[in-house]
């Protein structure tokens, strides 16, 4: 038995592709269109971690998926979560959870997925910005 | 960067636990009871598969986390799916998709989690009971 992917659905795909892929930092694997279907699905990982996939399911008619808390969130180590939310800001990602304590941040995406990035090893030494910055709604 | 985790809350840790653990075949690798915050994290993955986990949050404080089509399902590939999705059953599980073809299954975790299971590698021949077994609700 082996862990593949966890999928989730995506109201808009560019917006999807900007988060997942050019702000936090995944790597897009393969894309498959399937015009039967009117649905595309985007298979990302993280850089040298293929085993582990989202995939994005986007349906190419609008649906309204909503959101719960039943299912939490996703999370990935990074190996300098300073950088990882600075990339994320310059991005236009509101980092929700700022890591004060040089080790646990929180992102959503488009859809309302949480995203956890834990700091890889030891937890950074605090510092500005981040240890000032208040959390901003829920994760 | 690497993925570590998908975490789902769950409203009922025994159920769960019989689902994720029992049902689905899933090694339990450490649980965490956290008083002063009032829950219990239980960390999963499939035997021999430690690297990419399911985290268990269950709050002792009764929520209602509801339900949502934005996240999608948590996706396994098993040796047989036959075998798996018996095992399900015998556990009490209804299969909400029926592996008819051999190759793919779906069932919800007590929370309405989908799992989906997926056949590693060709597909296995069509057979009695599932191929006849009609799809159950949503996934």
């Amino acid at each position: 038995m082996q862990f593949l992917h966890t999928m989730v659905r995506v109201t808009d795909l560019q917006a999807s592709l900007h988060f997942y892929r050019d702000a936090l930092g995944l790597e897009v694997l393969r894309t498959q269109e399937v015009p039967q279907g009117r649905f595309t699905l985007v298979f990302l990982a993280a850089p040298g971690d293929a085993r582990a996939q989202v995939e994005l399911t986007y349906n190419w008619d609008p649906q309204d998926y909503g959101r719960a808390r039943n299912f939490g969130h996703l999370a990935y180590a990074v190996d300098d979560i300073y950088a990882t939310c600075q990339r994320l800001q310059a991005h236009g990602v509101q980092i929700v959870r700022p890591p004060r304590d040089g080790y646990m941040a929180f992102v959503r995406s488009p859809d309302h997925i949480s995203i956890e990035l834990l700091q890889r090893g030891a937890p950074l030494e605090p510092k500005q910005p981040w240890v000032g910055m208040p959390n901003i709604g829920t994760w």
